[in-house]
This record gives C-alpha cells, sequence and structure tokens, in this order.
C-alpha cells in the first residue's frame, strides 16, 4: 500500500514537472492564414496569404509584394510531395507547372529546439486580452540555417519565425489570422487550365529551395 | 408606436455600427510589465520593467542594454507631473535628482489617430489560442513624430508601438507580460537615502524628451 502511494506520489511530482516545461510541438495540420514575408536585408516584403496541409504536404499561397523596384504577384499551388508547383493566371487562363525539391517544413517547434522563454503577449489580468507564447531557438544543420520561433503555448499555433540562412541573410515571417481546418479543400486542387500544362524548368534558372519557393 | 419602433430600431443600427468600429482608447490607468525598446537606427536594445501610474503621471523604469559598446543599467523613478527624476543606485545607496521637462505620455490611443487594422495573434479557433488586436496609425506634430501602434480591442493593452520622430529616427518598443494593477505601489516612493538629493543638471548637457528620458 505504501509501495503504490509513494510510486503514485512519485508519478505525479514527475508529471507536474514535465507538465511545466514547454515542448516542441507540432502546429495543426491544416491552417489557413496570413502573413507578412521580410525578405533578406528588407529588400522585399510579401503579403501572403495560404493553406497549409501538412498531411499531403500541399502549400496553396497568394503572394503579392514589392521586389526592389517592381510588384511581384504569386498565386502558386506547392506540391513538395510530388516535387512540383503551379504558377496560376486565372487572369490569362494560364498555368506554368516547374519542378523543385525543397524539403517540406512543416510549421512546428523542431524536436530538438531550445526553449528560450514564455511570455505574455497583452495581459492575462482579463479574458481575452492576453496569450501566452513560448520562443525557441535552435539551428537546421541541413539548411545551415538557424532560426527563432515564437508559438503560442496553447494550440502551437505560430506567430512568428526568423530564420537565419547561411550566405542568403534573415526571413522574417510574422503569422496573423490563422484559421483551424481548411475553410475549402478545393483549394489543392488545380484548375482545370492547368491540367493540360508540362514540366518546364525555371527560366531564370533560380534553385528553389523551402524560403525562395515563397518568392 | 410606430415612431417608437423605428427610434428603437435607427438607435439600435448607429449603436450596432458604432460598436463594430474599433475607437481609440486609453490603457488602464495602472500598469506593471515589461518592454524591449529599440533605439533609433537599432544602436541600443533596452529590455525594461516597468511600473505605470497615469493618475499621479509616475513611472518607475528598470532598463538594462547595451548602448555600442558599454552596457546601460538605470533604475528610474520618473515624476512627470513634478518634472523631476531620480536615478537610484542601491549598491551604492545613492541616489541622483534631475530636472526633466518631458511631458507625460499616456500609454492610449490618440483620440485622431486612424484605425489600420484589426487582426489576430494566434488563432481565435480554440480558446486561449489567439488575440484580438487592432493597429492605428497617426501623428502628433507637437513632438514631431509619427506613431503606428498595436493595442488589444479587449482591455486596450498596448503590443507594440513604433515612433518615428524628425531627426531622431525609430522607436520601436515591445510590450509583454503586463499586468493591470500595481503589485507594489512603494514602487513609487524614493528609497530613503533619496530624500537628501539636491536637483542637478544632467553631466552629459543631453535635452531629455520622453523618449530619450527611457535611456
Amino acid at each position: 500500500m505504501q509501495a503504490l502511494l509513494l510510486l503514485t506520489v512519485s508519478l505525479s511530482v514527475l508529471f507536474s514537472v514535465l507538465a511545466q516545461t514547454p515542448h516542441p510541438c507540432k502546429a495543426p495540420p491544416y491552417l489557413e492564414g496570413k502573413l507578412v514575408v521580410l525578405f533578406p536585408e528588407g529588400h522585399t516584403t510579401v503579403f501572403e496569404q495560404f493553406a497549409y496541409d501538412a498531411v499531403e504536404q500541399r502549400i496553396r499561397v497568394v503572394a503579392s509584394g514589392k521586389e526592389s523596384t517592381h510588384n511581384v504577384f504569386v498565386d502558386r499551388l506547392m506540391f513538395f510531395r510530388e516535387r512540383f508547383y503551379y504558377d496560376i493566371n486565372y487572369h490569362n487562363q494560364s498555368c506554368v507547372k516547374t519542378p523543385f525539391s525543397a524539403d517540406f517544413v512543416p510549421i512546428e517547434i523542431p524536436v530538438d529546439a531550445h526553449h528560450k522563454a514564455q511570455f505574455v503577449l497583452g495581459s492575462l489580468s482579463a479574458p481575452a486580452q492576453g496569450l501566452l507564447v513560448n520562443d525557441w531557438v535552435g539551428s537546421v544543420p541541413k539548411m545551415k540555417a538557424n532560426y527563432s520561433m515564437s508559438f503560442t503555448e496553447f494550440g502551437c499555433i505560430p506567430i512568428t519565425t526568423l530564420y537565419n540562412v547561411e550566405k542568403m541573410g534573415h526571413f522574417l515571417s510574422s503569422f496573423f489570422d490563422i484559421v483551424i481546418g481548411l475553410e475549402n479543400p478545393d483549394i489543392f486542387i488545380p484548375p482545370s487550365f492547368c491540367t493540360s500544362a508540362k514540366l518546364e524548368q525555371r527560366k531564370d534558372g533560380k534553385v528553389v529551395d523551402f524560403f525562395t519557393s515563397l518568392l
């Protein structure tokens, strides 16, 4: 009886300690939302609306912004598993299908990330006035990148991610208006005028990785 | 009877329209919290813990940071109405009392600010995962400054303020861990070794305004 009590007490102490420490987490597999991405050296700021499917590794992103002097507008449907993306132009009813080999980077805190801080945006003094957020740091050697990320404590929703990529610079993404789930799963089905598109290499010869694939 | 009904309907339509538009607001008069201030051109980042009393126009701020190559540590108790502040040094039990004439800038959205956007940090898809925030822009001609501010929709709690001051540059403040009320109102009472301090002009001759008073 005493042994059982001791075990129960030990386990509850262990669980309460584990529960106190924030753990790396994965965002929900289906998300929609918006983000503002600041590309290296602040030359380009892009406003994006996105739909995210971590199960099938698909991202649809409608991005608009300014790159140096010219405007950028991209409606891109990316299939990371199938390793190609469509650039869709409803105005011309045209579609460009491009191969790419970027790894899918799920919206998550990598398991080897280090917890930096927990803080409240706003205030927890009254309901609906504050948000509990964790800051994480780490590195992805394969990408030659260091990162710093803020995700909500509850729900593992991204707030900001900052990647510092070797020889490229800083990519700062600020997420907002995130909705869990997909309002319209059709968003991952290419429009009918895309079915005849053939795979074409990028004309600019750029090597596309996860970071530049959204540009 | 019909006239009364019409009046009721008109008023409820008017109120519902007014209720839909976010209005400039004042933060609660007593706050404690932390902020990170990025001073112009990113040369100085200061971490501050503050207590704020908008009724008596008092601010206590303990700031630490790095200015170019040297570390900065300040424990400052500011009386905006009385127009002086104490720099307190518990280690030496010393206190410097300095006159200043900066206007008190309450934590609020000025009444003539323009509403720019409403957005959600995180997600409102589930409880405790998101925070509704308003973005405001405007200018303070007296300070020769433009500003952009994010405050929570509920409670009017500051999230970020960005002031662009003519001939000075950008002051970016990010607030967090805000608590409504004062845990310890004693924080505005100077320590006993301050009572003998006499008013002294700043040795560096700097003109102190609201922005530089915290540096």
